[in-house]
């Protein structure tokens, strides 16, 4: 029956983690745990469960069908219903369920599987972090020129340009901390929220409930529960997961076609992997495929996110299911995205090349005009008249300019010209040093990029998979 | 390697003709052809090509085996070269791909599943029409309260309200004609799209190089071709590809609310499949899970959107691949979606069961309330005085509505009321049967119907398809 | 040259305070007094500022012409110089934006106004909870016919139908507070983000440098601050605003639509404003137009936030202005929407009306099938066969249904068929004391309501505007 | 009352002509015409209607006082109310608006705008259109290293490359074209579609209905009506609206992208507006201001479709206002939008700046390696074994690049390296020659921008206003 398409962000883009976070096995094996902790609460609280149901259960939990729950499927029309039936006949039991209404199953575990797939990612972005500050710091004295508009504006250095995107991707991650810190899940309570199916089991009585309810809280390790849901949870949570993928990428996503464009100059380049070099008979070539990719991720989580927020504020009474289908497209699928797109954006910082001549050339050619504000200060301090000063270096700058777009001259002679002209009064050795000089001024940067990597370091401390945390070859 | 997670799009919702279309394999094959069809043109204009490479090609093009391709990918890390390699090996000849790029396959093969995709929609498009047609003539008489936000109006048709949202889907389905009637593929334009390549495979024949082309176009079956592109067609087109579908949505979304609204007034259901009746002790709890999901599609087509709208206009230079993942993701996914909110919608309409008591009840419940403009009328003319009149029937009716909602009085007594006030100067029995003439007052209702069913049935005449297609069981 | 073209979302929609905060005069009052700030700090630090300027500044800062500001832009070109030069022209003198770049001006009140906006929005979004509190309080008893699907499914209270939506709300209104308690501003960084220009003004001094820096802050009132930024903060920043105004308008949207559902059943309406009755000659007819005013608000906040994602991860190097036409855009319009979209919410639940006598109709028409299970599980009890009595049921309970559409039957007599079959072994008096009984049952839904109100005072104590807030009358 | 917050897209970007067919006061005159146009269409069917009513009604037509209606609003709470009673006061008559509802004026009167404004938006399209066609023919001939994945690929020229967008811009004015052509009105329906009213008015004469329809279309303009209607036209049709936008925006917007890049590498520039270059003073700084601009639009655009998909199958029954606001909102700014950006576009391209000098400096960078694949069949040609030549040519190609990397050479030598490598059997002068000749290799693209140019030619030729206009100046 299986039509054998496969999920592309999954199969190609997300890890192997992932993967296991959102299949239909996974699942099934987290929907079973989640029953055994109902059946064992239940008993605990008085409910008639014989001792060796839940052994049974225990012991064939693990083996999934999916082939065998598609057919019962087919029968039923009910997916839940179908996997009751497949896991009961398993375990030559019926105990599970009970009191339980679909979506008492179903909102818990899909709740568990963003929690958990939220955790990788917290992995996945801690450690991009981390890689952002290694390299920050690496660069954090090379200076480049800055620009604003595309085109060089002041120094900066190339460390800083690392924190800068870093600053926003941290943002995001303490964003993502607070969603997984504080998350609630819908709990136990029934088709329309009341709890009234549970208080009927219980006969009525509302601690009992209560205990029930806490146990599951228990087994899933979350702290927060929503307190007067109908049959669904607000789709606004799900919402809130995808708007911080969209924030989470935003740095990596800026870094990238930042990158695309220094790979344009060959002041940098995103690197190969090993062994792909040899395939290209064009090594200017170096295409910055990953980056590109990358952007491409973000423009995916733009889309889900339009979808959900397609949801929220959608609800009729006490819920419907025109969200249903809708989830299970973006929920697992904006989390292969931003899964594939750390993974991407922690490579491309792993293999990024950086080509510091190249980066000096470029400050050659532009230092002389970013240095004209500092060389017009210095000739009106000299005695010059401001007015005609401001004229000599602009008329020599357009020249200079026009020279160097003709192709006239090949290195900005600027200094010269200006070294020449009497209105300035500063010979051109004075000059070549005040150009020099401002070469190195990059203000604060080395220091901004120093408190970036104390911030994450410290934010990163508690973390250790993050600091181990490399990703697979990509494709 | 493969790590199983199945498009639950395509699994679960689309046709198998659809996932055929955009299947892996499938793709494979139009590759293949398309190979084919290149070195036959390009033996026919000379260039050097045995013969019995081309009849090995033939020979083996259906052998295709994802797993042998997917690890020549594994170490070539190039898509393409890897499905290049692996016809070659199984036909013993290295011929194919000869003066092309990358680009110059995958471009065209894709614009053909597209091309193929869209006919497979407009078919099932125009299905939808002529069973609306049929269902909007069924009920083109039967009298329904029309309701304006929400709440009742005026009277119409329920056939009228079919053909409202039938005329919606009609005019997306002219545009859909249009975009399949002029959709122009990029055909063989080299690298950056000068044709350079091609130019030297031909020793700078250019019409050579022209006729290579046209030869393509044929192979396509498509009759215009993009003669200024560079390494990728504009992403405009796709947008344009969705944009359709968002149109498409239209009618069926807004009658699937509608629907839902309905059911929930008892007024109307979607049905059952044959067999899901059984399972639910509470009869009349017939959810609209069928309308839900159709809803759900048009949500995730407002999702797709946004990534084809982000891609249009985010060209740089000759091209790049930012767009390349996310078009793996949304040009298949928009496509089973579309697909699969167009066989729900057909087989609501098929199982849709009204409920024409419950219909009849709710006119006469607003009935006295829509015919008081008509009795004020009525009384004027018959002498009462405009203000005493107006002021007469605002009273009663409000008394009236007070009482309905409080319980007071369970059926509408408005026409007893009005008949004993003598501001008005009617009697009971003629405001009983101007009330009654009222009911049948659907002004050019059913004329509007037959005009929606001839424009129907005039479009889809050449159609058979269309008229012949049913789609199979959905979930 | 003022094309007097209205903005419709604030002229029509948004409340004055929220107007105040974006219009041209309120943010050239931010302007001015960021300004004189700036001076007193750069005085203070040892600029050489003579104190009766910034008197002056202070003295004029008030009169504001925005005619004659849009002259001096006219020939510059250049927004911030226009206004650099008007404030100095009124002030006849030149001391202001020294060692600042526009962006150190632009950026910071462009962050003050989001945050003097949010503030707003919160005292609002605290109000609406407040209000729903009061609400779901009032109606915390009343018996509700809950709905799924749009379908009957088990009872509930109005007030908790009310609670679930505020539950939604209250999560945002938790997010709203993190955002504005923890929104960094750019502060003063330079062209490219390095303070270059602030070290040169104060001589290399890096610790006036930060001191400058900190004065700004304080007078923005802020206790966070940016550190790695280049030219601009990073615009994921605004794209969390939005996507907080999305979350806010998610239970206030779900709220509306089952508002609007309610209506048509005549359930409850949204009421009419002082007057507004006189209006209308049918009396029946209350539209529920401020509710779909409110979902349509939703749509439209949906609208920027597609903007707000389209510019974070899509800055360029050290910055670019893309966004700038976006965000002059986006900003002020969310705000109008969300402001315009709370206080109608408020407005409606000042309106709204319920109709006991509907609801309990409803409960009556629906309640003998919503207690099946019971009559079940105690016919069982009772010592009928299960099997024999499922069927009785559920035969009984079609053929009830199906009379009810037909129109045979005007209420529901379930009860009396059942009474009547042996199969059960219970007379109709026991079943009626059965669905009686039944009738109570909402579970857990008063206390949760409870629990909701609580929160929700516990979290306003400290919000006095909040308690006090009331909107202006809608159109 | 005005809040005087203006429509900033309107105000800043917009032109005049747009803000006429938008403003409220245009709205006006067109709602006054279309009320005069079904006043003499009713008396000369028969309704009567003296005729000095009429030539009062059209005598005051112009007399337009906005806070007048304003003031009326405020106490009907009705808009459409307010402007009747308005005009009929001016008039001193109370004939307009007889047998009408309220969307029998506004949607139809919306749509005229609607269409106006499509008009308006074409003939600026069209003229984008002839100016790139201009400039594509202007730069025909300049050889350009064209960019895949922003690296150099190949050869092109920027005639080429202009057309190349220029063809994206081409596909989506067709599809404009189509959507004028085609563009069907509402009509005179009544509230719920059936035109009940209307036949009330004319005592139950279709025939009369009909020809009143007519004389409306005939005022409007317009060959098409929708037939089967309810209260409100399709919003799919707004959405084909937004859509097409977007898609004008596609070619304009990724032109710009490319000439932000070319900035960066002073290959091209945006220019400046006369006046504007004296303000600065560093010369070589040329802010990409209006293509950076011109993608904010294109950003922009992609909210409001998110705004107009949200309304496409959202309606509930015969009609809802939910999506009043939201059109009040994404219609005119849209419209604004799409405006300001071709408006722009033009701009951009009349002052844009080409440097040819810079552009063969690059081309010099680049040849050699672009050749190396001629390098590489010629030197096998010549005899050398086609492993030792591929190993010759990429060991100096990666020096090379290594060494123009590192700044150890500052212009490409790799020539020089490959005539003195023995392997390749080529000496320099030959090499030398197969890169100079290389560098004409730009395949068709000169035939293709010919192509490109009678297209526009032969479209727009019976556009005279596209001919001659010329936007004026913009911020």
């Amino acid at each position: 029956m299986s039509k054998n398409t496969v999920n592309i962000l999954a199969e190609r883009y997300a890890s192997k983690e992932m993967n296991q976070i959102w299949g239909a096995e996974g699942r099934i094996l987290l929907e079973r745990d989640y029953w055994i902790a109902v059946v064992k609460a239940q008993k605990s609280l008085g409910i008639d469960i014989p001792a060796e149901a839940i052994e049974a259960y225990e012991s064939v939990k693990d083996q999934v069908n999916l082939q065998s729950i598609q057919e019962r499927e087919a029968v039923t029309r009910h997916d839940v219903k179908a996997r009751i039936e497949e896991f009961c006949a398993l375990a030559g039991h019926e105990h599970i369920h009970k009191g339980l209404t679909s979506r008492d199953l179903t909102e818990n575990v899909e709740q568990l599987q963003i929690l958990r797939g939220l955790e990788l990612i917290r992995i996945k972005a801690m450690a991009s972090l981390i890689k952002l500050a290694e390299k920050a710091e690496e660069w954090s004295k090379l200076v480049l020129t800055a620009r604003t508009h595309n085109v060089p504006a002041q120094l900066t250095t190339f460390g800083k340009r690392l924190a800068m995107f870093g600053e926003d991707l941290f943002c995001a991650v303490r964003e993502l901390d607070r969603i997984i810190d504080n998350y609630p899940v819908r709990g136990l309570k029934g088709p329309v929220g009341t709890q009234m199916d549970l208080m009927t089991l219980f006969g009525g009585d509302a601690e009992k409930v209560a205990h029930m309810e806490d146990a599951i809280l228990e087994h899933l390790g979350v702290g927060s529960v929503l307190e007067t849901v109908g049959q669904v949870y607000p789709r606004s949570l799900d919402f809130e997961v995808v708007s911080v993928f969209v924030r989470l990428a935003s740095g990596p996503s800026s870094f990238a076609k930042t990158l695309r464009i220094m790979a344009g100059h060959e002041l940098a380049s995103e690197g190969f992997a090993k062994g792909q070099v040899g395939s290209s008979a064009m090594p200017h070539k170096m295409n910055s495929r990953s980056c590109e990719r990358l952007n491409g991720f973000a423009v995916i989580l733009s889309g889900y996110l339009t979808m959900a927020s397609g949801l929220a504020g959608d609800q009729w009474n006490e819920g419907d299911v025109s969200c249903s289908v809708v989830r299970r497209v973006f929920l697992p699928d904006s989390f292969f995205a931003i899964d594939g797109l750390l993974d991407t954006f922690i490579t491309i910082l792993n293999q990024m090349e950086v080509f510091p001549g190249m980066i000096e050339q470029e400050n050659n050619r532009y230092g002389p005009f970013l240095a004209t504000t500092t060389i017009l200060m210095e000739a009106v301090k000299n005695g010059a008249g401001r007015e005609g000063a401001y004229d000599a270096i602009k008329s020599h700058a357009v020249a200079a300019v026009k020279d160097l777009r003709s192709g006239a001259i090949s290195q900005n002679d600027l200094v010269k010209r200006l070294g020449a002209d009497e209105r300035l009064g500063l010979d051109e050795a004075t000059i070549e040093r005040l150009v020099k000089d401002a070469q190195g001024l990059t203000g604060m940067a080395q220091k901004q990029v120093e408190q970036f990597c104390e911030r994450v370091h410290s934010e990163v401390a508690v973390f250790d998979e993050a600091k181990n945390y490399s990703p697979g070859a990509i494709l």
